[in-house]
């Protein structure tokens, strides 16, 4: 598989790493939109201008879009997969289906395929969901997150007047993930879930007491939880919060019986030392499963709900019946 | 879909239970092969005799095999798959591809469409080794079972001159799963993975001393654990020891990063208070799933591995994107 990358940023770094370990990838290029003479690979793959992909019109299976925040790949993927069959992590929930209508029709337009949301959640947290929910259809789904840093609760902080770096982790509060591991149903609240943990550098002169009251006090990201916040020094900041850990718990308790008398929990849980390098080891997983679509003629946007599991592995079915079923 | 149930033993009684919470179910009938008039349904579930089944043939969509053991299933599912789309729950790992293969030529001889090994292991366990040995391929697998009742070594203490009833026990050692969980990657011997706990009743006037030390000694299902007999009696055998609870962990660790410096781990963990009605419950989301295969044509034999995540769930695709991803 002629894998593209498109955007150097944490997760495109993490597809150039996830490729090496997948015997099938062969990386042909990373595309920047930044100055390519100013982006450099540390493995030597080749760096070109974004404006040189059209150049590679048919010398890229997948193009791993990576480049993008939330607000760029809306735009991004649907354009890109007028020229190549794409792959995204977009990862704003609410706005999903919108998202998949729009890369759907054009990727069909132009007989491409293409998949969005791959990484973790969404990405194989939503695929847990839906097993889970398929298997026990009566029962109640949890999702817990962290401990690991929250992109907009720390940008949402930055954004206060006198704050000048911030990163804020999300953490489950541990009695109540233990409660429902043990197959409590009720409804908890979200401060019963979470807790919000702020690490602030402030400004010359910046008063600490405001900043704290503004942060504790901002509604939906942070009035409905236990917040606390500790101001450091830049120094303390880059030394003890650059590493981009996260976690979380897909869990789901459900009941059969004659009388519900059953109880079953079913529970999917990720510790990951690097977010970024995760996500993108899905990203590669899934561009291979993609072409194996590609392959069977399939064009139109697909997600991880349409993959079938033995498409994902390197494996043939064969083996996979003999050492993994 | 019209459901048919072959066979009507815990598993059997499952699939009517779940047929019940799932609202696209018709349930067509049980299908005992013992004397039909001695078989009751406690839900008024119509009852007939396996010979009956050939009435059936164009009235059922999918007939559940619930009706064998190991042994059994190797002749039943291929025989079955001959006149009806069958999936049933067949669990001896090392014959699945065999079984796979018989049943794979006689469904497409036959235009029907049959899904073996449905379950939790195999069945759920098995993908969810497939989907993280996919996205972490520098990893290493780890399952833990129990704790719970292993039928295979409950027989081989039966077979035993003297006993009268017992139950097996397979625990897991909760400092090797917490050193997994934590992202240890040894390799744990048999011993340091899992205890074996036995409930015996022995007939009267036999030896305890010697049915101890013939369990502890039994090649490959003792000799490698640390194994506990209790000996009980044959009221607090069927007091303590008649319900069905099992449970499980499928663990994956592996690394990412430049120098495998990024530790991932992927876990799955289900604690289930009824082994056969869960067993029943992934069986009927499956059967659902195959039925959508079957709309599109396929022939042949199908296992977890090949089947779309979209599939078995009762929520159209566009719901699953806004509720589910």
């Amino acid at each position: 598989m002629k894998l593209g990358i498109y955007g150097y940023g944490n997760v495109g770094k993490g597809v150039e790493l996830s490729a090496f370990q997948n015997k099938d990838v062969e990386l042909v290029g990373i595309f920047t939109r930044r100055d390519k003479t100013k982006v450099k690979s540390e493995y030597g793959t080749a760096v070109y201008s974004a404006d040189e992909l059209k150049d590679f019109k048919n010398k890229i299976d997948v193009l791993a879009i990576c480049g993008g925040s939330a607000t760029e790949l809306p735009t991004m993927t649907p354009e890109l997969v007028k020229d190549f069959n794409v792959i995204d992590t977009f990862d704003t929930h609410a706005n999903i289906l919108e998202h998949f209508k729009n890369v759907d029709k054009i990727a069909k337009e132009n007989g491409h395929v293409a998949m969005i949301s791959c990484g973790w959640d969404p990405g194989m947290f939503s695929l847990n969901r839906l097993y889970a929910g398929a298997i026990l259809p009566k029962g109640k789904d949890y999702t817990f997150w962290g401990r690991g840093v929250s992109q907009g609760h720390s940008d949402a902080i930055r954004h206060i007047e006198g704050v000048a770096a911030a990163k804020q982790y999300t953490v489950p509060v541990k009695e109540t993930v233990d409660k429902v591991l043990k197959g409590e149903m009720k409804d908890f609240t979200m401060r019963e879930k979470h807790t919000r943990e702020c690490y602030v550098v402030i400004k010359e002169g910046a008063d600490k007491k405001k900043i704290e009251d503004e942060i504790k006090s901002m509604p939906h990201y942070f009035d409905e939880y236990d917040t606390t916040v500790n101001f450091i020094s830049m120094e303390e900041f880059e030394k003890n919060h650059s590493a981009m850990p996260h976690a979380g718990f897909v869990i789901r308790n459900g009941v059969t019986g004659k009388d519900d008398e059953h109880k079953h929990t079913i529970s999917y849980n990720l510790t990951l030392d690097s977010n970024p390098e995760f996500t993108a080891s899905v990203v590669v997983a899934y561009a291979r499963a993609m072409m194996k679509e590609r392959e069977r003629g399939t064009t139109g946007c697909l997600t991880v709900f349409d993959i079938r599991p033995k498409d994902l592995s390197l494996k043939g079915y064969e083996e996979l019946l003999k050492t993994t079923m």
